[in-house]
């Protein structure tokens, strides 16, 4: 039976980190705990931690990715809302069965062993969901 | 000194509440804790927990109000992102200092003694943010 657990991270695009980050960090007063570079993904991402939840901000380094498209077309933003669950797999089958429209049919594991499927803004009323499973 | 305790909920806004809590609810497998009108708002809205956080499935009923506007402009979507504070009037202080341009300068309260301001998202990269502080 799946598990929905919690909120992991709100993603936020921005078109300039450091300036982003004078609100959410200086003014706002969160932490950063972690920045890296995503190679793959053409972008710098920082981590805000906030309660059990992230947000992140991702910033684009080139025309070409999905988030700098997303940043040319709507402008700064929530990009994703990122959601734990346990038994990702049987859930991805629950969605299928009720017609919700994935955009992972099947989970995609990272080098560290996190799971994760994107569902299509069109099944969910206009939210980019990652559902995200820890490796047990 | 202000505290940055949690997200308290991720407000989105729906066109049709029944056919998003098919996604939410049904598929999704979140339960719905609570569903209220919000006359002042003209607007029915389902509560559903997620961890320490909810969703909130805003309705609005009539074209003039705020969510109306923002759904006929954008489409169903996220609207606003409500982070949960303490001292929030030192917070307030703090983040016109820094030049963050806020929609509400001292706090509203709500009948049930909540109070909470909203920032401008022009401040936030883009996001809607409710500052929300829980009566002591």
């Amino acid at each position: 039976m799946p598990t929905i657990k919690r909120i992991d991270h709100v993603a936020l695009v921005v078109d300039d980190l450091e300036a982003a980050l004078a609100f959410w960090r200086d003014a706002l007063g969160l932490r950063v705990s972690q920045t890296e570079e995503e190679p793959s993904e053409k972008t710098t991402v920082a981590f805000l931690p906030l309660g059990e939840s992230e947000i992140e901000l991702v910033q684009p380094h080139t025309a070409d990715s999905g988030t700098a498209k997303f940043l040319a077309k709507r402008g700064p933003g929530m990009h994703h809302l990122c959601i734990e669950v346990e038994d990702l797999e049987a859930l991805l089958a629950r969605l299928q069965r009720q017609g919700v429209r994935l955009i992972n049919e099947t989970p995609v594991t990272k080098p560290n062993g996190v799971r994760y499927a994107f569902i299509h803004p069109k099944s969910t009323y206009g939210v980019l969901i990652e559902l995200y499973e820890k490796p047990q």
